[in-house]
């Protein structure tokens, strides 16, 4: 069986990035299980896309015969002018956790009506094959921010997110329903072809 | 049949991929034939991976269902840093002929003794597919810079370039021999496979 490296040690991500790929025959590891959590990079790309290629190149300079991925997500929102955009993760400052982060959003979205708090997620995913050949694919989930926190499953953002057609919050949704509409789950479809190719 | 589009006009570039993806059954358009000479782009990325995708990320916009190849290829020279790299087509100045690059080239390495005028070619393509996935490969050819121009094949720095193992340059070698380990040919042999699925 082949091993897929996952250029990532946020466990909320390898857990939905696995639940997302279970039915492939890959073994797909996290940072941490290959014993690359030494590798440390600066994410200082301005887009999704250049932070996504940073985070898998790391790896697979290292490891230059694995199957690498790597996931770089942002929210943006419209009323925002696009922010937190390609600084989601530390929107409110390095190492703040999930909820400095969605009370700041909440805070700047105060007494904005419903209408005006539309939003998208949008993740990036770098697959580098055996070859070095590297694969990128993006996925985007419209909604809205909802006007408090609800709900407990999910991670980051999750909780303050209604996706388009839903009245729940992604931290509401059974996983599997998240997991069949999300930005992560778009992008990794689009490469899910790629990847049963990859696993022969 | 399906169609690739070449993001270039580049009639040398043109003519060379043609010639090594004749086996595909795919119908290969240079942006003129696709009527997209009209697009303009401003290759200002700091590497060929990021110039190959301006330019695949140009013509897929207006036409979001084709198949579309870009190609950005750089020289680079040891004795000169790795100059003239991502600047490599304009190296003597924007509009200059293939030959003005030559002479600044071969008079910035004179005297020096060939064992000092090792260089690379380097070739990045990025494929965009019909699902809007990016594909990127590089192809890598080494080889040393001649003490003056022989040849009259290929195009651009092909005069003046000995890839290694050989002792003609590119531009005294028959195409089908330079086609087979150009850094062109082996950035496009590794897609050679996803192409060929595309096809079908």
């Amino acid at each position: 069986m082949k091993t897929l490296i996952l250029a990532t040690d946020n466990q909320d991500k390898v857990h939905e990035i696995r639940e997302i790929l279970k039915d492939l025959p890959i073994a797909v590891l996290s940072k941490a299980q290959a014993g690359m959590s030494y590798i440390e990079v600066v994410e200082d790309a301005q887009t999704l896309e250049g932070n996504a290629e940073i985070k898998a190149r790391s790896i697979k300079e290292k490891a230059p015969e694995a199957i690498v991925l790597a996931d770089d997500t942002g929210l943006y929102v419209d009323a925002l002018d696009g922010a937190p955009g390609v600084h989601t993760a530390r929107y409110a400052g390095e190492n703040c956790s999930y909820q400095d982060n969605r009370r700041k959003l909440l805070n700047a979205l105060k007494d904005l009506p419903l209408e005006e708090r539309s939003a998208r997620f949008v993740t990036c995913i770098v697959i580098i094959d055996e070859m070095g050949i590297l694969h990128l694919a993006e996925g985007v989930c419209e909604g809205m921010i909802s006007e408090e926190e609800r709900g407990e499953r999910g991670f980051g953002f999750d909780p303050v997110f209604i996706p388009k057609d839903y009245d729940k919050t992604f931290a509401e949704m059974d996983g599997q329903i998240k997991n069949s509409i999300s930005h992560r789950a778009r992008a990794l479809d689009a490469l899910l072809e790629l990847l049963e190719r990859m696993c022969k």
